[in-house]
């Protein structure tokens, strides 16, 4: 099979697809300068909405002292519940640290360099996926009564319950912006240790740390770049 | 560490946060009947991209004919290119199934119950991950000239991209609906078959097809349940 790479609309606008057989029309490009204004176009979402949620959020580092309620936990919830998992299985599970005590024993466990970070979040939110998601399968998956026998195998769930809980962690992310909060998502963490101190019964994996709160005035770093359209999508 | 779960708003709203010595007030809970619009006032997103992104939004099985134009991906990407991922790698590649031999490959290699799914879909995408994201890691992430050092192993490179893959893959589910569009995520396939043939250097990694475009009147299913949030969320 080959692919050719889709061409960005800047890179030849007056030549849409020029050479690439298979690329269907481009009927935008070429009209008016290539920016970020034009290309919102093609979108049903609201200007407004995209900058909130994609162009205009970005991870933070330092918080304010605002803090993060309940009240909005539960509003993001409800925003991002519906998004879709496979088999709607929802793996995610989060752990608002609040008490003193359990912060201290989070933040003893990020790595060195992400300690600052996490003691200035209002919020720090653990994500760890559930290994027995499959008990809920009945529940959440009425139309498959026998889905829940698939999964007899901790290590398949653990894979499945991987990958799913990182798409909801994305959701999540995209959610706590949705709330007019800035994320500042970590990996850099003891999850061994961190899932012996939080999940001492053995059955919820931890894998990423988010701090949650209202960017302070230095709090976010310049944005690195993004690939272009080119090095990302191909048409075969 | 111990850890009580979150009430719903629902649950119990004359006593919000009774018997959960960690919660913090529920200014909200309580004030007229619980339910999505009451809901969504914690949010700064408009309910109208809350419906379009979230609410309304709604895995799609079978498609209308309308295309999906090159330029509709474009605006995609442009919009979910900024949302984060770990060391900002953006390991994900999009192929565009246009061609019909292209697609034809692809579709014999769906699990049996996938086919028609895709069969009807105007556009499919394959998404998969980079081995090789490292390789941009100069490039993307200037201000750590040695980060592309810290990926000489294969397996961890795989292991990494496979986890922001997942998170760039929900990303562009969510950029699919910000383009008024309808997506089919379906991780039923034979990977190492579909990576032959697509992928013949071995430097991808398929994980999950995308059926896009605008849904046929009988496209959708009804919605399954999701996960309270006293399933999902607890304190700390």
């Amino acid at each position: 099979m080959t692919a050719t790479h889709l061409t960005a609309g800047d890179a030849d606008p007056g030549r849409p697809g020029h050479g690439h057989g298979h690329l269907h029309a481009v009927p935008d490009a070429g009209v008016g300068a290539p920016g970020p204004i034009d290309r919102a176009a093609g979108l049903a979402l609201s200007p407004e909405a995209a900058d909130l949620l994609f162009r205009e959020a970005h991870t933070a580092y330092r918080f304010t002292s605002e803090p993060v309620t309940d009240e909005q936990i539960r509003a993001i919830h409800d925003l991002v519940k519906w998004a879709p998992t496979a088999m709607n299985a929802q793996p995610l599970r989060i752990t608002l640290v609040r008490s003193p005590e359990a912060r201290e024993a989070l933040i003893a466990r990020l790595a060195a360099g992400n300690r600052a970070k996490a003691q200035s979040a209002p919020l720090i939110a653990l994500l760890s996926y559930d290994l027995d998601f499959h008990d809920t399968l009945p529940e959440v998956l009425p139309h498959a009564p026998g889905a829940r026998d698939g999964f007899a195998a901790e290590p398949a769930r653990a894979e499945f319950a991987s990958f799913n809980g990182a798409m909801q962690a994305a959701y999540f992310l995209i959610g706590v912006r949705a709330a007019g909060l800035a994320a500042g998502p970590m990996g850099g963490f003891d999850r061994e240790g961190v899932d012996r101190e939080f999940f001492p019964e053995g059955r919820q994996r931890s894998f990423l740390v988010v701090n949650i709160g209202h960017p302070a005035a230095d709090g976010q770093f310049p944005r690195s770049p993004r690939l272009d359209l080119e090095r990302v999508v191909s048409v075969a």
